[in-house]
């Protein structure tokens, strides 16, 4: 029976693969098990973030051929007292009760930089996150909870030499398109929207569409996509259990206390990871307030909304190694986003 | 007997009165009952803010000769999700029970170049702070539960043009040790610590020496201190009360949750206003977590920090118009910072 | 007869109006002889830069009933050496040999948000060009050199009250749309193109149509267009003469330098004043070799591009109050822009 | 006889080798004569910068066991248009006429955190300089035109755990000091200073005192140093030559002309490559015009100073792939510096 093993694991820098070294070497963590490791790397999470690929680069050299097969999203971005970390996610192999934590992985074929942020790459995440779900054995949309993508962008290199014209020719929008795009592939996949409302839904505009369960980073390093599925499975067994909130706006704690109560965190359990999107609402509120996070020239949007979001998050969980990753397009509702809380049963 | 009123007035722009002359027009404000208003404004909170002064030049001319007197502090920076707005104090007249929230203010001296980061500048301050105690009617030390100070700078002119040594000619660490040392004249305003104390602080460095009730800003706009003090005294009425919390860290919610109950927010009284410092703390760290913002480039850590420790205030309290003043040098512990909260008694 | 004088005056600050008033007290200039101010101020240049407005409103208030009518341009940005200043341009009235440089101004109607960015910004401002070349007495579109132009730009908040669909959602794109549409209005007025072109162009697009003697900037602070336009005219006398160049990327300082031989400066005149445009090129690429400058999330490109081409400027003029503004936008060649040289006969 | 051979190569990345792979696939560059890398990388140039980092892991990573012994020296930020790109220096063996271009290389001892920029890192500095132009036969001081060398700066992490009392707590601030020291390390080896200079002289703080030969950059990836001397020698052959010019502020171009000239660049020989130093002035003023770098609290006046230097020297030379590296402490004169200068004769 498979049984998800987590480890959270803090980096002194981008290439720091010494806490990883650490577990391999005492046996807490077998990298031949390893489906997927997400992180937070201290970049500035935008078109110019060199410390993801540097990250990838440095957790493949550390874990040679085991790294064969294993999905790693790194998000770049550790705005204000967010913690650079890495999160492993391993499958064991035991016997015990169910239901338990699932975890599937997809790698999608690369895109052309001219599908990025249109319809094509909605259809292409689409199909490789139904393989994922299959992979985890995740019987039911409902029990999915979180679907971690890590997409393509465009740079001024790859638009001076697209084949066709592309969906837009500023490098920083293009991650929010493909963000976008692909989160779109979620709730199709999920059901959450129909092919139609997929089809006719103006991708980066039409914030009223959206996915409960998506999280999606754009990184410069990859032109495919690295999709990771988490849910529930009465075909899996272990302490891990796993749950999701949707933000309704930037400080909207009460809807992740409610999810870490569904948990019973505190109780009969205790928090292990919290995987959150976050975004610049785009009428320039929240709640009645105005925020002026669209209108700095100095300091991306996303870079603001990270910093903000994890705050808040912070703030409620009292941990800073929080994976919370900017930009949330047609991830929950404008402004707001998905939390997924992984937790452990401590009873 | 005097009574506290204010208004907390959304803001569009740093120089839009037009919400102040609303209240003005409507009678629910009397320009000749002002005496302090305070602010966030929009730009970068650091050296080259210019939106602090344009602020007060747009209030000074919306006011006219009623300005006369009136201590204006804008701190620059709402990071994240914070929302630009004023804060205003009216002293009415009324009689009716006591006690009540109290506010005193004073001008200090301007300072010379050379003066800011030293000795000076604490006893200085310490002695304004006095004069705003006394014209507060405030009796006891412990009842004074913030004190807000705006300060000089230096730029690179001042640094050329001083008349001694400057205690630096880093222009950005000019505002911290402004800062500090205006901090550490309300601690020995306050008795917080001995003239002895004052004397031997290295500022700036010895971070274990601070007070729990200043808050103070850096402001290219003036070359002296002003100084406007809350607390509660017998001798003022209304339904304003007002008290104080200590953040120990960037996320101690826990603090201002404390401080919320003792003033009976929720049940008695409703919250009204929420005046914050916030830092990064110098060891690096979070309750253990790395965090980057005094290794980050790109942005000044006191704008992470405002974020960061907002996004924790307006998750906890659900508003965004909080006042988060970054700088926190000498004000409360390193990381942590002082919080005073304002509610207006319901029953 | 008119004659023009100017004079550059440093500031130490975005509202120093103190080197305009010496000028006035001395009797050097006249305030009620002045038709425009031009200037550079510290901001950062783009959406959220307050610096412009508080020069304007420091200006307006020295000034005072004298500002009438002034068409007062600030463009910000003074990255890397560039130096902040003012030049004022007056209308004196003198007998003496033609021909001269010539001033024209002019004021466009206020546009509505959704207006922004499209053809009819194109009529608007192509008329109002018109008007200012007319004003100034200028006969042939050939004998204009230079015409500069406050265009409006989107916020947040006009987004969000717009009456229709704007043209974009990206505050900081709309400044380029927004000095895009404002260049294509001169190059129509001056026959650069015609209204067949100005119609099916897209704006922010078409790299390939444009002025070589538009220099637009936009700013928060108004919804309508200021325009200034110099040239030569046999109708008015005086020492100063005009020229421009049209450089064909970031760092073409030929064609400055041929520019300044037409002069004479050096031999006959010397350098008065430089209004120049700069952008980042939209492939990438300087003379073959890939700049960095559009991929960057942490500087706009437009700061890049000032600082960079001040940089060719100041160089090779030996001089740093030059006036660089950023986003050229159908002014110039891709990458390249028009340089306005003001020199004054010395014999 | 040893002869030198450089190559200039064009990078899409900071992980791209792909240049480095074709000259070595087509025999144009061979990876055991390789003695040392230089390259301009497209971070920040500053504490948080990981490509210069990843560009190593990259190149070392490309070149197997030939990396051994080659010093790598990358320097962050290509701000304005100057181009990512590293230059190769291999030393060949070869019979011909002298004199010609020399190299010579060392790499120091590893610094701890207390002494990066104090004395003992200057004496560290020297000591290694002294080796490195041994290594390359250079016979006077006189000869050596180039002396670059990467350097370590302190992070939080490495404050927090030295063994004793750091020269600064701001991270920022000691890439400066650490640049500093090793620019008077060059000082003192070269004769520049004596001994007793070198020991009183307060690093940072004494502009007056330094090298017009030292070009230093500070890495997070390093806690010793990398050298690399450029000189000219009798003892080796080839047709690369250099020679250098101090430029005595930021826009002095007319010194790196007479450079140019004393190479007969133009006429007899073709440039091959740039290395120029770059820094703000401290007094805040080029010329006597106000610049506004050090007052940036968004930008740090390295990367204005390195656009601004590179726009300067590319409108001069008309090529962006210049190696302009920030913070020139104690490298020529305040607010100048040293550049180095390869041309290749042609006849």
């Amino acid at each position: 029976m498979p049984r998800a093993r987590i480890h959270r694991i803090a980096t002194s820098g981008p290439d720091d693969t010494s806490g990883l070294r650490d577990l391999i070497e005492t046996g807490a963590l077998e990298p031949s098990k390893l489906v997927a490791i997400l992180g937070k790397t201290e970049g500035n999470g935008c078109v110019n973030d060199f410390t993801r690929a540097f990250a990838v680069k440095a957790l493949k050299q550390e874990l040679g051929s085991a790294a064969e097969g294993v999905s790693m999203v790194m998000s770049g971005g550790t705005e204000g007292g967010l913690s650079p970390h890495i999160v492993t996610f391993e499958v064991l192999d035991e016997n015990g009760p169910g239901a338990a934590m699932a975890i599937g992985a997809a790698i999608s074929r690369d895109l052309k930089a001219h599908e990025i942020g249109t319809f094509i790459q909605i259809e292409c995440v689409a199909e490789a996150v139904n393989e994922a779900i299959k992979t985890a054995g995740i019987s039911a949309a409902d029990d999915v909870h979180f679907i971690q993508i890590k997409c393509p962008l465009l740079t001024a290199d790859r638009i001076a030499e697209a084949e066709g014209p592309v969906a837009t020719t500023d490098t920083l929008k293009s991650m929010g398109l493909s963000r976008g795009a692909s989160a779109l592939g979620v709730a199709l996949a999920l059901g959450e929207i129909d092919i139609a409302t997929a089809k006719t839904t103006k991708i980066g505009v039409d914030a009223n569409v959206w996915s409960g369960r998506a999280s999606t980073s754009a990184g410069i390093e990859l032109m495919g996509h690295e999709i990771v599925v988490l849910g529930m499975s009465s075909n899996w067994t272990g302490p891990l259990i796993v749950d999701h909130a949707v933000m309704t706006d930037a400080i909207d704690t009460a809807s992740v206390t409610a999810s870490l109560d569904r948990l019973n965190v505190g109780e009969h359990a205790k928090l292990r990871a919290i995987f959150a999107k976050a975004e610049a609402s785009s009428n320039g509120r929240i709640r009645g307030d105005r925020h002026t996070m669209l209108d700095d020239s100095d300091i991306s949007s996303t870079r603001h909304a990270r910093a903000f979001v994890g705050g808040a998050l912070a703030g409620l969980t009292g941990g800073c190694d929080i994976y919370v990753s900017g930009g949330a397009e047609h991830q929950g509702p404008d402004g707001g986003g998905p939390v997924a809380v992984i937790a452990e049963r401590t009873c």
